[in-house]
């Protein structure tokens, strides 16, 4: 396969489309005959603030973001939003309401913990994160400054299939790894957030929608780079922002628009899934981490049971051109991540491969 | 000049060789035969593990970095150590030392007042910072945690053309623009910093070189993403890195080991900001805004006393391939920014060019 590309199923850092990649290689010295590449720009010259503006309207159209919430595009990936959100946040009550239902999610109630007193909606730790907990199951806390889950869990394979009801307490939500494969209700949420590096772009930007009101309640101690007033009233702008990956941003944007946007990366989030649900399913040798009404879109999660047969179909898959397929230490077994840029084509012949290799087993 | 590359004397981010953007160009679908982009990687693979060794290798090795201090490969900047330098070090002994030559340094200063005590080396501002202080002039904390300075002012034009003596209180120095223009002894420091966008890689990588020891004493609030112990456990992979950009960072290390590493830099660098200087001095129509014994090798600020004039060199200037050389609002006029990728044709031409506008005028 060394001259030719592979199918990969990385977690994050993954799959591009390949029309992506090469418009970006073919303008990477010379962007719109500017006589320069966009990773040479700077910041505040006028060919590179349209390019931001336009990427900015860009996300605004496709996931019909309201006027009175503001895009940013920070960096230190979802882990520094961990800590912003409580450090401009928290200070509202004090307190928060978080749900666990993942390793993620798991590390931003810890890392929240040092900022106020957190309460928890739930932990689905005692099955290990297998399951979503239904709206009735949660334990709110009207008090709290805001509720937080994260809608996907790249590691378990499970995906909230609703938008929990939290009364006025402020939603905020880590959609790192399924941002842009189905539309959204933007204005049900306070903070919509994403690494960027799964479903958008190259790794090194994350993007946080948040409605304007939430910020100007940081911590005394909180540092400049983490204080959301600083980075709306400056957009974005305090000090040089990734520039490169809100470049690929704007590539990937126009190629979710012209594959039907957010409801056509539906179609094809269930396609996909449903193709490895549907062969998984029917297999003797395979089974699923996820309970069947938490599965996830974007992350399929399976085993065989037997690590040492594990081992053997993901080196297998490796050298049929399926690359990444192991499981996160946490789960164990494999893991297909089947995000917008996978094309069906690759997942229609992944499950060719299951299908041979229980035969072959 | 739209079809063809410009002369691009940016501040940041700037000018990168165009034989390095070609090489990246030229993977960017397919990267050592992996099947995929750089950009695609998971941070966790072998052939980005290699990547991201050879890179920390390479820069080790130009820069003679000794072994007992780390390299971690960081987001946000500059600006996200203005903070996390403070959160990670001050709590040693309550306090620091601050020289301010700079706006950068002063925001520094500014951020590390949140978190302690600060004493002030020395302040440059009642000169618009046209100048550096000489050694006797600092006033010494010997209390400090760190002492604090930017070695390049990136906006005024001044370098330092020596290495602060400290005694036993570590050096904490801000090379963002001037790292890897010359050698340096890395064992007087204990962080040396630079966001990677001026002299070394695209925007969104901040390289920090922090002497083994001083992680550790964090404040109890220090965010998650901010905390140099546990970057340097987890060798800067605690989350995504910015994989990109350091990718783009090994190549752009290639090319200064071509070109002669730091010392061929450096003779580059004096070659270039020579020839400039020269040519104002030389000049009736414009004065430089530096000192003569302050002057940087890296950004040469000048101006002609008048603000339409300025405009008028800066709008021609562009018009003939020059472009990026309007001055910062702090300080008006004009400013070449000459950092290592800079040809030195393209100085020549600049001077020129100065000549050329001076006789016309």
């Amino acid at each position: 396969m060394s001259d030719s590309r592979v199918y990969n199923f990385a977690a994050g850092p993954s799959v591009l489309p390949l029309s992506v990649l090469e418009r970006a290689g073919a303008e990477i010295t010379n962007y719109r005959g500017s006589g320069m590449s966009v990773m040479e720009m700077s910041h505040r010259s006028k060919v590179f603030m349209d390019l931001f503006q336009e990427t900015q309207d860009k996300l605004r159209r496709l996931m019909n973001i309201p006027r009175d919430y503001h895009i940013l595009f920070l960096q230190t990936g979802a882990s520094g939003q961990f800590s912003m959100i409580p450090l401009n946040l928290i200070g509202k009550t004090g307190r928060a309401n978080y749900a666990v239902t993942g390793n993620f999610s798991n590390i931003a109630c810890k890392e929240a913990r040092k900022y106020g007193e957190i309460t928890l909606a739930c932990d689905t730790g005692d099955k290990n994160h297998s399951c979503i907990p239904r709206q009735p199951d949660l334990v709110l806390d009207k008090d709290a400054s805001y509720f937080y889950y994260c809608a996907n869990n790249t590691i378990y394979g499970t995906e909230w299939d609703y938008v929990p009801e939290t009364g006025d307490v402020p939603l905020v939500c880590d959609m790192s790894s399924d941002i842009l494969s189905m539309p959204v209700d933007v204005s049900k949420f306070g903070i919509i957030y994403a690494g960027a590096q799964k479903n958008m772009a190259p790794a090194g930007l994350t993007v946080v929608i948040i409605k304007d009101g939430l910020q100007g309640h940081e911590l005394p101690f909180t540092p400049l780079m983490m204080n959301y007033k600083t980075m709306i009233d400056k957009d974005s702008m305090y000090n040089t922002p990734p520039c490169w990956c809100i470049y690929m941003l704007g590539l990937m944007l126009d190629w979710v628009e012209e594959n039907g946007g957010p409801e056509g990366m539906e179609r094809l989030k269930w396609q996909r899934a449903g193709m490895l649900y549907d062969t998984l399913d029917s297999s003797q040798l395979f089974r699923l981490h996820a309970d069947k009404n938490s599965r996830s879109g974007m992350n399929v999660t399976f085993r065989t049971g037997d690590e040492a047969l594990d081992a053997k179909f993901v080196k297998e898959a490796a050298a049929a051109g399926f690359v990444n397929l192991k499981g996160h230490r946490l789960t164990g077994g494999m893991r297909a991540s089947v995000y917008n840029a996978m094309p069906v084509e690759g997942v229609e012949k992944l499950c060719g491969f299951i299908r041979a290799f229980e035969k072959m087993d």
